[in-house]
């Protein structure tokens, strides 16, 4: 996957919105369903979208070869038949967070924050793709998508409070966050 | 800086080509002048460029909080009165280099290669600013923008034949090398 990708919140699409709610921050727009497209496909106008958000899954920026690896083995990928439910989830950290040196940032994200450990506990139950927008020049700096079957949403609602509950989530200065079923 | 800049390549503009060559990969088209400018600004038609480059400067991706001390105790910025030189060096390194995991890139780029520590010995001569592309995607990973007073010219072929020697360079499979003047 290198090409960026587009979601977009309009009145008709493959996810239909259960909820949305900013956590933090400005809120998005109210969409009744989301389309991840291609960017190139993707063509606003024709869709008249609440939003459009663009991303690019680009490289690995703080894991180890070592974690690479553990993830690897025990990931599952998106497009699951039973994975009805998903979540994307736009985030932007704040100016500082973006002033810390990359030793200082993989320190809060993983010594300290266990990031990757955490999402590791809810593997293979909850695929994930993460989407890197704040060099596209885009409003949040990531779009994180999740896929789980209707069984795991709690279990997908325990990662959430642990991952918010971080000293990382401390410089998270907007986030929202769009519950979906497959249409 | 935070705005996506676009690198102009045309037949007029504030710095001159005085040469223009691709090291590996396939070259650039070739222009006479290159203009500088926020990518928002870029009008191309205006131009007819020979080829136009964006790219993001974007956070930090290696250095550590040591060393971005160290670098910015002796470095200095861009547009400096004296610097008449220039040089912008396009790169895109290899599918190889983009699947290792932060760690591995990590250690070729200073604990082997030791590019921040090689950069270090040529402060303040030579100014230098990184710009981000591959999650543009653009045809180049990065664009580098170097400036200095035509006396260290030959300090700054240094430190491009030490860089060129590095591990590092083994994962580069395209870079065009573009020396300028103020025009």
């Amino acid at each position: 996957m290198r090409n960026i990708c587009a979601f977009i919140g309009g009145d008709a699409g493959t996810w239909t919105v259960t909820s949305q709610r900013a956590l933090c921050g400005e809120p998005l727009a109210e969409a009744r369903a989301v389309e991840r497209v291609d960017s190139h496909a993707a063509s606003p106008g024709r869709h008249d979208p609440a939003w459009l958000l663009r991303g690019q899954p680009s490289n690995i920026r703080y894991a180890t070869r070592a974690e690479v690896t553990t993830l690897g083995a025990r990931q599952e990928p998106l497009g699951r038949p039973e994975a009805r439910r998903a979540a994307l989830i736009p985030i932007a950290k704040s100016a500082a967070w973006w002033s810390l040196a990359q030793d200082e940032r993989r320190a809060i994200f993983e010594e300290t924050s266990h990031h990757t450990a955490i999402g590791l506990d809810y593997l293979p139950a909850v695929a994930r793709q993460l989407f890197h927008s704040r060099d596209l020049g885009e409003p949040f700096d990531f779009l994180t998508w999740f896929e789980f079957a209707p069984e795991h949403e709690a279990a997908f609602d325990a990662l959430l409070r642990r991952l918010r509950a971080s000293t990382e989530w401390t410089y998270v200065e907007r986030e929202v966050e769009i519950r979906l079923r497959r249409s």
